[in-house]
């Protein structure tokens, strides 16, 4: 691994309310940050950004690869519409190697110029193409979980597990072929046990998921509490549950011994929400789909200042960006129209929130395998973005806090160098 | 004027539910549409975008000019500490012409470089200034509206004009020197008389402004039922008004037989609507705006299927961006939301329905002075856009419709050609 130094305006959130800027060299060893200073180490190479700013790697909590090929569309739709109308059908398409190969190499090309460092990714049920994305992903420098997923119901017969015994066996072939290729517990691109949601994975195969977590010591992902149709089918198909996480907690899929993200987090009543911050589980906060499907706002605001984890997500493809600039700004704005129409005892997010939210706020699910990551200080991973936010100039001089806000508001800046663990991606 | 011909994808829309597509070539005389065909016309030139849409040049009905030099900074205040905070200080610095005339430059260099055609622009109190700005918009080779504020109460003494009196004789320096410049009724850019808004706009000046607009026969513009708090504050302002959009009407500034724009009309009550619908005045939705200055969500669809008049604003600086494609995909998302929290009665805005309302919606206030605007038709306005979304390119193909909506939502395209009346800015 290399040892340099960066040189620029360095941003980073040490707690959600607090933008700490800093002018000067962060240095890079072993792919950690190893030291900050205002003036340059001796003996070191200096990548030189004077004027520019620079902020840590932005970490995806939830988006799905293979809906990528139609990112932007398909905008009409409640979730459950959406699913059985766009979703199902391209995602069947992985059965494909070829399909599959093509389809990621998009993915991983834009995710890797895009400002995403690190990411929690779903997959398609198919473990030959969940593969195949774990490969591109580790080749392309990114660290990510991914998730083979787990269906076997309410979806088409082309894209189902025909049981929930043949879906375990795979989900078992999946982690062995981990183990063998030695990204179970290691390296950057790791596996993460992932029932689609609660509709689409039977009582059985939810119950073998969450003994597989266990056996191979792997985390979870899924969604909860998007939609309030999805809710109110998840309470006629768990008649025993008194909430949606209930339906996952009960098989040990809701964080406690296993690491869990959970999506959206919309209408968590307040047992579900006290639960998950009981059990740690991670919050995905995703305000982009949440508009797109029309799912809703999510309270991120409560929860970020409540004690709850939490991070974004840009849920591609109900989410129209990889973006998580653009994500970042959009939990500002509809944070604002929930204070205006839902709830005015929680005021807004801010900015400096939703870098905090985007960096070490999702970054810390890390943390849970022993990586620090989402912060410039010694032994955190060394991620960062150097943006040039050059075509954005004005008349008027900005302040650091404010460049970033513009970098994240007017979407036309550019990302100028990106490091992932000290490897520079771009 | 240029005769010429585009080839390319276009795409306008006839009505608001409706997208047209075709391939092929339109011809361009004196400024104006003059004829589709398949095939190529005899004898003129060429401008050859195969494979690159085309979609008519957009409409911004609402932005502040001044305010751009603080785009996508300030976003956490109510509209009428963000007016007191930050941008009645920042537009009272337009008194100085140096500083006006460096800050209009900005801002024209980038909505030139912008997708806007055309726009109905606030500029400030100031006359010269505000010539300033006209001029600029004139070499720049766009269409506009321009307005010198009126503003004689409620704000800092740095930033008000003295009296009522005071303003008026400005204002009629100003329409003079529009008269003598022969934009008072010709050519792209012309006057627009705009009172700020009624808290900022005495009863005698208002008054006083709706005579000068029907002397010099000129359309007008301001803001409407935008914030609660805002609308409580007229109501105590103007005892005598049933709702705010009388403190206009009363005084011959609210559409009829001045044309009128107003924007934002988030909670406008029935009555207030029903003389919108009446006067024929032109509703500006600002959807970026409204939720930066923690506003709402204003029932454009309703507007738009109900048979009002209505366009889009970017609303710089409330809103964070110039960019309208950016505002027409907000105004999509916003709406998803109103649907979920506010009314369910009105589905959702498509983006047919947002590139409607950017385009012969917002344009169709030029036809109350003859012109036509917004769409691909023999004797419209040759406003036209060439857009490149190869940067987007994914494994699947996309249909026109497709490409437009990937084009408006993941803002990372780009505008390769641009035509205003037939000249090519870019």
């Amino acid at each position: 691994m290399n040892t340099f130094t960066l040189k620029g305006t360095f941003l980073d959130t040490p707690a959600p309310d607090t933008l700490r800027v800093r002018e000067g060299y962060l240095l890079c060893e072993n792919g950690l940050c190893a030291g900050f200073s205002e003036t340059a180490p001796a003996g070191v190479e200096v990548l030189d950004y004077t004027g520019k700013i620079i902020t840590p790697g932005l970490v995806d909590l939830h988006l799905h690869a293979p809906q990528y090929s139609y990112c932007g569309t398909a905008m009409d739709l409640e979730l459950l519409d959406w699913l059985q109308q766009y979703t199902y059908p391209e995602e069947a398409h992985y059965a494909d190697p070829a399909y599959a190969r093509l389809g990621y190499s998009y993915f991983v090309r834009d995710l890797k110029n895009s400002a995403t460092t690190r990411a929690c990714i779903f997959a398609t049920l198919h473990t030959d193409a969940t593969l195949e994305l774990m490969h591109q992903l580790r080749g392309a420098g990114l660290s990510a979980f991914v998730g083979k997923l787990g269906m076997d119901r309410n979806s088409p017969d082309s894209y189902r597990e025909p049981s929930a015994a043949a879906g375990l066996a795979e989900t078992r072939r999946w982690l062995d072929t981990c183990r063998a290729e030695n990204t179970l517990h290691a390296g950057p691109v790791r596996p993460m046990i992932t029932p689609r949601f609660t509709p689409s994975t039977s009582d059985e195969y939810m119950r073998g998921l969450g003994e597989l977590a266990r056996e191979y010591n792997v985390p979870a992902q899924s969604h909860l509490s998007e939609n309030p149709g999805e809710i109110a089918w998840v309470a006629e198909l768990c008649p025993g549950t008194k909430f949606y996480g209930e339906s996952y907690s009960r098989y040990g899929l809701f964080g406690g011994g296993v690491p869990t993200v959970m999506a959206h987090c919309i209408y968590s009543p307040d047992d579900e929400a006290a639960l998950m911050k009981q059990n740690r589980v991670m919050i995905a906060h995703c305000p982009t789909s949440n508009e797109n499907v029309i799912a809703g706002i999510a309270p991120a605001a409560h929860y970020l200042r409540g004690g709850w984890r939490v991070g974004l997500g840009s849920d591609v493809a109900g989410g129209q960006t990889l973006d998580l600039f653009t994500v970042m700004a959009t939990a500002v704005q509809v944070s604002k129209l929930r204070w205006r129409y839902i709830d005015q005892s929680e005021k807004p997010l801010t900015m400096v929130e939703a870098l905090y939210m985007a960096t070490v706020g999702g970054g810390d699910f890390w943390a849970d395998f022993g990586e620090k990551v989402g912060l410039f200080e010694d032994g955190y991973a060394f991620d960062a973005l150097v943006l040039d936010d050059d075509p954005l100039k004005n008349m008027r001089a900005f302040s650091a806090a404010e460049r970033l806000e513009r970098y994240a508001y007017l979407g036309k800046g550019k990302l100028t160098a990106k490091f992932a663990a000290g490897e520079k991606l771009l």
